[in-house]
């Protein structure tokens, strides 16, 4: 009889050419050379895809072959659509861990909102298995991934051998260009995306529209937040969940509807 | 000086085309003529695309007249998409309230994580604006709204008139083919999808897949939640929010990485 080696399932939302990935499976790998690794992702990249699901068109699945001892496959849908149909036919057994990225650019703030990086982590968790997205403020293509490696392969890590609580994953903020300082964990920082489109006027005569726009931190002076953190020069971990019952609310809504 | 009018803004996932739009759009103005109402809808359908954005592409608008007082436009992108661009360039001013659907197909359950629909509720949340989200339990594009159309012109009048909490949203599910017997204020249940891909082998030998499957109600025997009381002939009505930080986490997650 033998014992399974620990199984890790990687993907992100930038694709399966993305640095960030294979960065990210070079920290997996720096844990163990004794875990199982499949990185299963985009085939093109699908930023800004939030949970959204392939519901009226078929998938296909492409091998990629091997990448530092890890078996690399694309999926041509979404984040979610990866997780999904790894889980449901390409990975041998259910994994001990999920993780997604490591993103070219912040999901920070309400950033999860939009993410397909934490979308893939989120339906991780909603099926149970402990899932981290990790992302770098920084979205160029040639970002340096190797100053927080030492810190991803460490949270990794505590994740593999401990878990995460009932329902709950982690979104993890990485401050671009410095050695972060150390890793706090706190709640996301409430705001919006404010000038939101570009207008331009095609040859046509026709006008068209470009989202553009900056983040409006609506926290600004909080100390609690991953958008505080991350200004400090810390990795910012903030704990999430899938439930989006607003159970506060149950009894005012009650006296409105009733 | 004249008192403006009322402003609802109504969208949806099933496109400008779909039957639920254009029954939603005859609720609201149902609560009065003197609202003013503009549908922004997605120029195609685009189920299952939660709150994803369309970030790498332009984006255009088409005027598609007037429907029961009601200026219809059409946007080439997803609910959110539509919710945005609307907010920054269609409406005169912000609106009052915002409703999407009537969704055909419900979104009780886990669905919201992947509903367009409530994608685009949960938009207007974010920017302080009172959102509603409605679906029947019924995907046919010739399913009856006109059973709980009454019940639905009842639930928007009375956000529109009194508001809802601070960031705080309602996901209202139908229950098809009856009249409703009254609405519940409850929770979503807590699932997951199972069973969840067809698999095919084309012509060329080449495998594919295609999403399928069934959600898992993992509390069948709760009765404080949507899937129970819609199996029990009501309308569900759960607040929910945009806000997914795990706050009951925090603690546990910063003994795990400290």
């Amino acid at each position: 009889m033998t014992t399974q080696k620990p199984l890790v399932l990687i993907t992100n939302d930038d694709g399966i050419e993305a640095p960030g990935l294979l960065a990210l499976t070079d920290c997996i790998r720096a844990i163990s050379d004794e875990i199982e690794i499949c990185v299963v992702a985009p085939k093109v990249q699908h930023s800004g895809q939030s949970s959204a699901i392939t519901v009226g068109a078929p998938l296909f699945i492409e091998d990629r072959g091997d990448y530092n001892g890890a078996a690399m496959l694309t999926v041509s849908g979404t984040p979610v659509d990866c997780v999904k149909l790894a889980l449901d036919a390409i990975v041998p057994r259910t994994p001990d861990m999920v993780v997604s990225g490591v993103n070219h650019g912040s999901n920070s703030g309400n950033a999860i909102t939009y993410s397909g990086t934490m979308g893939a982590v989120l339906e991780a968790c909603t099926v149970g298995i402990p899932a981290v997205g990790f992302s770098l403020t920084h979205h160029s293509i040639r970002a340096d991934f190797s100053l927080s490696a030492p810190m991803v392969t460490d949270i990794a890590a505590r994740v593999l051998h401990n878990g995460l609580p009932d329902y709950t994953a982690l979104n993890i903020n990485i401050p671009a260009r410095i050695t972060p300082l150390g890793v706090k964990v706190c709640r996301a920082a409430r705001g919006h995306w404010s000038e939101e489109y570009a207008q331009y006027i095609a040859p046509s005569g026709r006008p068209f529209y470009w989202l553009t726009g900056h983040f409006v931190n609506e926290e600004a002076d909080a100390m609690d937040t991953d958008e505080y953190w991350l200004s400090q020069g810390y990795i910012s971990a903030v704990p999430v969940t899938p439930e989006q019952t607003a159970f506060y609310a149950l009894d005012k809504v009650k006296e409105l509807l009733n």
